[in-house]
């Protein structure tokens, strides 16, 4: 196991430490929690955005805290959910009273924490909503599409729910734009090597030199099909068209996309990705508006990227595009 | 060989045009140059400023066009020189008939190719000065410092010469203020695993599994010492030793400072090396003004880090924390 850290048991406290001592005009400790990450200043008089969910994802799910961005966010273990104890700190450290939204992304763990951690917050006045992002078209059906598991979409309702709050939006209306941009969202994803976790020092999951999985989840959850591996181009294509199959768009349709690295995927192959998608949208008419590229959800050091869509309109869109102030979006 | 690619042979052209149509507000390529990058909106009545030099480092080099930071960038292929021609052309391209200013890594091909594309473009009347980025103290001593090699050291370079020259300055005044930010750098970065080179399809070099490569240059140039892999803090202390050896501070310095992954290595990590730089220049009371943590300067999916030390005074400290435009530079 070649890392670059100290006691594999510290991994998390001593990266969120660095996190805060690197950005200390972005990031605070929360003061009742070390678990907790909070703006370095407390907004005023709006509703609060908090998320949470396990380590290991950076920028996620705790970079985005951030001016236009999340309020606060519970750090969980390398890949497992934070407690209902970090969860309720980090939603009442986001509270000014006007209630808070919960982004978060839906697995097991971390919907039945934040569950618990809302009622223990609602039983001391804060009220709250939550919005469960499903955006892995690979992990269910579209008819049990709230089966899916959240992955890098969910950074698209962090912004869009984030910027809206600034405004003094009302929970409701914060809500309803966080859902209507988590309705518009897929990503669907393709693991070429594992990543290995600190304190367990083995791989997530075992995959053979040419091969690659279409649709792995980024704790190393099965996908579709395990398949050789191809040229980008194809495999770009074939992505492409299981996100086209799922989610229908026609050439009215503005979109905008993010090429995400699992991690180790370097820049010069997510932007021959970005070219081979671009020639598809172009083919079908449908325009991109804007393209982000990079790492926006990784599994540490995983080999593999994933593309999202959100289809914008004129509201998602202003959201999605309003300054923030955060070293893992830049506007 | 693991990469999400097309033909080996077309691995730079395809990811430059996917750089351009991911980002067309900032990229284009240059009307006689397939293989230079200038910005989408040309700037008018400034001194150009323009950098160049071989693929698989993305952001570096051509990543940092944009406003307030280069006008064009000669794009090699991978880890090679760009050809005189492009050079020339990236010049042409960024003058406005004030001059141009290069910037680049002090590597041998990329010197003279810079060297004989400056003589030609001179021969038509486009003044130019040079600034030789040399940052990596593992490659030369201090007493030869002009023989080291650059690395990451040099996105300093770019951003504090584009925000100045964004100004009106004139070729003289940008010239004296990167000179000074290239003196006031020193990097130092260790190896974990190399990259593989897309045509040759092999690793750049070979290096056991418990060991790492203090020093080892973004190409695999040799570096100081290969030990074994250590824990993070004690590495890191080597490594801020090594560097403040070099480069003496004081109690009353100002530094920012850049943790740099080499590709693959998370930023879960480069936090917990970030935390531990903290620590070491706190008890030194040195200050540390900024912190900059990513991936700036890479060699793929190579793993490994490298730090950066600019020791900042008023005037580089305005440019440094002055607005620009460019996906990779958030301000």
């Amino acid at each position: 196991m070649k890392k670059i850290i100290n006691e594999p048991s510290n991994f998390v406290e001593e990266s969120i430490e660095g996190l805060v001592k690197s950005h200390p005009d972005i990031y605070a400790f929360a003061p009742d929690n070390k678990r907790v990450i909070t703006r370095a200043k407390k907004s005023s008089n709006k509703v609060g955005i908090v998320s949470g969910g396990g380590s290991g994802h950076l920028p996620v799910f705790t970079g985005y805290v951030g001016k236009g961005l999340l309020d606060a966010c519970a750090v969980g273990s390398v890949f497992a959910s934070p407690s209902v104890e970090q969860i309720a700190s980090a939603i009442k450290n986001a509270d000014n009273g006007n209630g808070v939204l919960c982004v978060l992304g839906n697995y097991g763990g971390d919907v039945m924490n934040f569950e618990m951690a809302c009622e223990i917050v609602g039983s001391k006045g804060i009220k709250t909503k939550t919005v469960i992002v499903a955006d892995d078209i690979a992990s269910a059906s579209n008819e049990e599409k709230s089966k899916r598991r959240g992955i890098a979409g969910m950074i698209f309702v962090f912004k869009t729910a984030g910027a809206i709050a600034e405004t003094g939006a009302s929970l409701d209306d914060i809500f309803k734009l966080a859902s209507d941009a988590n309705n518009n969202i897929r990503t669907l994803g393709v693991a070429l090597s594992p990543c290995i976790l600190p304190e367990a020092g083995k791989p997530t999951f075992e995959i053979n030199d040419d091969e690659i999985e279409i649709g792995m989840g980024i704790h190393g959850e099965p996908g579709i099909k395990r398949e050789k591996l191809k040229k980008a181009d194809p495999l770009i294509d074939d992505l492409c068209k299981r996100i086209l199959d799922d989610f229908k768009l026609n050439d009215k349709d503005q979109v905008c996309i993010m090429i995400n690295s699992l991690g180790a995927t370097p820049l010069e192959e997510l932007y021959i990705i970005s070219k081979r998608v671009h020639e598809n949208f172009s083919k079908l008419k449908i325009e991109i508006t804007k393209t982000y590229v990079g790492r926006y959800a990784t599994s540490m050091e995983m080999a593999g990227m994933s593309l999202t869509i959100l289809k914008i309109n004129d509201s998602l869109k202003k959201y999605l595009f309003a300054k923030s102030e955060c070293p893992f979006w830049n506007n």
